[in-house]
């Protein structure tokens, strides 16, 4: 009987997938024109700010005037969290860099990376880093001699470009680390980058493994029918809902961020809930380190890095837990929180202006200093391996307006 | 013209894929039948190791006499470099752990844990260490107070069943973290965990992105014409070789391990290696840490992990790159060797049983502290950014007999 049930299942499967070829087709090159218009005017958006950048300096020196380029500042002076944007934003002030003497180099150091980019825009291919420091070899005098040199006018080049609404990875520098793991009711459109065809990658389809999110995702574009995002900070955790397809159960798209998510991982989140209109959950541990380096990262951005926030962050993510309250409801098996434990969430507190506009968050964090103990998502394996599953994510999945902001 | 061409190749790939179907089907289900009956097998075979185990303790508590397990000693000095295998194998030496007043709370815990494991295996579910650890927490009295101790327990019991032939993953503990990114020429078959229905996992098929290898692969088998591996060190490198589909014009399956290689992704080379009969070929940075770190340990294991080796180590992986005559011959750009390079270069030489074995390695390290020098593989970008697809790996690869051992 169970046989027979598998096989009838399957057929239909195989019925579904084949009834809409034609209707499929006509999607997929619909979707295919409109992913390569949409990659083609954000790339002629950035060659033409690189150009005007450039024909600023050159125009400035045809009229032998000292030309000069304009950065924002990044310390944390410069920065406030709007309660509207829901995250960090920079603000106007800015550090002047004018051609002289002693800055000549870096100056043509600035450009000459800027004429990286726009290569990499035109030839559709891209660099991490390492791979510009080592391009740099064959600039003659323009070279560099470390790494952290480059590393520093990439920074400022992305600075410049990100109050003009462009980020790295549109310029082509992508990070040197992969993405993380994706599993779930979700299909990503991926132009190849000679042809433009259009490969479908169905994360329904990849078994007891998944989809590894790529160092940039702009060119990226997808079709769902879930409900919401499940971002997950251990990969025990994933594997586990992952393994038991859970995505199926809810309806959902599972994301393990292994830690705090790398750069690639927060941009594939956020350029899917916005494109697709999902809520997106955290799930992460119940400790300061989860709260507010790992959450609050994802949600907000980081101080120190907040013209990177309006590519990055998350502002609609929303905390499902573990929360303090559940370390009591769920009689969860706690550690003692240790120094480091206690100074971060009382820096969170005082400091953090996120955590200072939020009172529910103001009243965990404080209960969570007042127990003095943390809890890991996997303590809920106490009441068996997949209680997880069976129990505390319904549950919490049947209240959402309750989750942490 | 280029259109036109464009849709003809489309049209023909996709008569090519409708083609098969009926050859396809009796295939893929053939397949699944040899993957379940595999997977069978080897469970009732752990099961049978279990319960032997846990017979000769009760029978001697029967008999009243105290029961004992023997553990494989796992220090140094039980570990010999084996050149006919071509890993580190760990020797006859047993710790024996004997029931008494002292020892009879981790006896316990051991046996507890043997029953999870067969609980595993007989659901055919799994666990992480932090999963095991908060499991216990339902023992009473064998609950563990802290992860340390459950974790020193399930080493114990990894080494026992490792002289059995059996590995941790087969015991159904699996790590925490995930695999690496996989993409080329390979399809994965993936049995569910549930339904039996096997997922055919195409790796040709993930645009940019790649597939992420599951934290265990024991169940799965693979389907390949690739004609080798190539297990590259950084995510920046894989990223280039894949989005320029490099596995397509060489016919290969790209690995990314991102530094040292998880156990899943040793894991996960080796059997595509064995099963399929592909050579491995390693590339990374040419230092100490690439050469003694990672690529010794995809090779030969580590030796205080020796009863690892049979599962984990790659022992038919050669070393493709870079070379420290890479470093002369492309003219790479380079870093001073620092202090604790020279110290891991110099241990090598003379303590370590791999590379004291293999001349041409010993040629090859001291070469590299006579230069005092390293180089990173994304190095080769001096020459332009796809050097290493068009000229560094052609070349190579029309020598493998070259390669270092």
């Amino acid at each position: 009987m169970a046989a027979k049930k598998k096989t009838a299942r399957k057929t239909a499967a195989r019925g579904a997938s084949k009834a809409p070829r034609r209707a499929g087709a006509t999607k997929k090159a619909a979707s295919k024109a409109r992913a390569d218009a949409a990659n083609q005017r954000k790339d002629a958006v950035v060659l033409d700010q690189i150009r005007q950048a450039a024909t600023d300096v050159h125009r400035d020196i045809l009229k032998r005037s000292k030309p000069d380029l304009a950065f924002p500042v990044r310390s944390l002076k410069n920065v406030s969290y709007s309660t509207k944007r829901g995250y960090f934003e920079i603000g106007r002030s800015k550090k002047v860099r004018t051609l002289t003497v002693n800055t000549v180099k870096s100056f043509a150091q600035t450009l000459r990376m800027m004429g990286l980019s726009k290569e990499l825009v035109e030839t559709n291919d891209f660099a991490t880093k390492r791979d510009a420091y080592y391009q740099s070899k064959n600039w003659d005098e323009a070279r560099f001699e470390e790494q952290a040199e480059s590393d520093a006018v990439m920074d400022d080049i992305e600075a410049l470009f990100s109050i003009r609404g462009t980020s790295r990875e549109q310029l082509r520098f992508v990070p040197d680390e992969h993405g993380g793991a994706v599993a779930g009711r979700l299909i990503v459109l991926d132009p190849d980058r000679e042809t433009g065809q259009v490969e479908r990658i169905d994360c329904t389809r990849f078994g007891s493994g998944a989809y590894s999110i790529p160092s940039t995702v702009e060119h990226l574009s997808f079709e769902t029918d879930a409900k919401f995002i499940l971002a997950i900070e251990t990969g025990g955790v994933f594997q586990r809902l992952q393994s038991h397809k859970y995505w199926q159960t809810a309806d959902c798209i599972l994301v393990s961020m292994a830690g705090v998510p790398t750069r690639a991982t927060r941009r594939f989140i956020r350029k899917l809930s916005d494109e697709c209109k999902l809520p997106v959950y955290a799930f992460v541990d119940c400790d300061p380190y989860g709260i507010s380096n790992i959450y609050r990262t994802l949600k907000v951005g980081s101080g120190n890095a907040a013209h990177l926030s309006q590519f990055f962050c998350v502002p609609q993510a929303r905390y499902l837990g573990v929360t303090p309250e559940d370390i009591v409801e769920y009689q969860l098996p706690t550690h003692p929180l240790q120094d480091v434990d206690i100074k971060r969430a009382r820096d969170a507190l005082k400091n953090d202006p996120f955590f200072k506009t939020h009172k529910p968050w103001q009243k965990a964090i404080e209960q969570l200093l007042k127990m003095g103990v943390r809890a890991e998502q996997q303590a809920l394996a106490k009441w068996g391996l997949n209680y997880v599953i069976e129990e505390y994510l319904p549950r919490k999945l049947a209240r959402p307006a309750q989750f942490l902001p």
